[in-house]
């Protein structure tokens, strides 16, 4: 059940190289971070999944070393769009198009007042807003992983300029915001499994008004 | 089931003001956003559940007027911390002393690295650092609520400064990055709920090493 699940996960830190996630439920947990929803429906990110056992291994040094990223299954990367373009927001009006059948009007005078409000920003505060949508899917990436008992470990400790010279994101207009590696804990080496789970309180957390 | 909830989630445009959430519902979704990973356990936002009438009233105006603020049962507010500093982040190290029953050195260790890190860069920085994390809560928080067949509707579309105004957030070094109002949708008056979900192919979403 969602909330047992939600208790469940924990950021493993140590995974069982000699188990591998079946492919039918890493397809569901990338469709959760596909079905994310974003601001204004732009999904402006791609999603990485790394399984390539060489790449892992160098991304794994550009990252501390930490072996979840070759002892797991397959190292999701979200990677954000650099900056909002004219073409790429007329790529989410095209879709938006073809998904509902009509190039409407209101359609077009919504993307139309986002250009104007999105393209004379400067790069970061495009960029800045892009990631932030990443981390919606990684939430549902995180949420799905559990939902299958897969186990994940969201990272931002790693080198995002290396990452994206090794995954050739540069070119693409892509920069690399957070990683999720995925596969099974291996519980005898995990010092933080059996930890208990800190958060703030209930009443530390929230302000009723 | 899980992904059938995430077929059924939309964000909401019209909400029914004459059906409210039962509380325990809306505690559960409070409790998934609480429980919600973040960066080295930082949970560095706060949450507003904002029930109070007046007070949605006025949230609304500044929201371009949007519906769901006052028609909903409540508006969830993520409120990321503006800066990091030693005080807060000293509050972290105590609460995992506090629940893991030791202030080990490696506890310390890890959070004066930590400092190291984050006390020395610029305010904005940290701060967007910390509304990504808030990001995350509100994934976590949308799938809670589609778990409990409550509508809701993620906003970038409002007005930071005047929220905080009108909630007292800045005397707190807080500042409203992404709103969520709650309640039970409308069919009738809900213009986008008829319409199919647009979301990017798994191919041209997703890109496989």
């Amino acid at each position: 059940m969602f909330y047992e699940k939600l208790e469940w996960r924990y950021a493993t830190k140590a995974m069982d190289a000699a188990q591998t996630v079946p492919a039918e439920k890493l397809e569901r947990i990338i469709d959760a971070a596909r079905k994310a929803p974003t601001s204004s429906g732009l999904q402006p990110f791609q999603l990485l999944v790394v399984k390539d056992a060489e790449t892992r291994a160098k991304l794994s040094e550009a990252a501390f070393g930490q072996k979840q990223l070759v002892d797991g299954t397959a190292v999701l990367v979200f990677a954000a769009w650099d900056n909002y373009s004219e073409e790429r927001i007329d790529g989410v009006v095209d879709l938006h198009a073809e998904i509902r059948g009509e190039k409407s009007d209101a359609l077009v005078t919504y993307y139309d007042g986002l250009k104007g409000m999105y393209l004379p920003r400067d790069e970061r505060t495009n960029f800045e807003h892009a990631a932030r949508q990443a981390y919606i899917a990684l939430g549902f990436a995180m949420m799905a992983a559990a939902e299958e008992e897969v186990d994940a470990t969201p990272m931002e400790g790693f080198d995002p300029a290396a990452f994206d010279e090794i995954l050739g994101l540069k070119d693409k207009g892509l920069k690399s915001v957070v990683i999720l590696p995925v596969g099974y804990r291996k519980p005898e080496n995990d010092w933080l499994l059996p930890q208990k789970k800190v958060r703030r309180s209930r009443e530390n957390f929230v302000t009723e008004v």
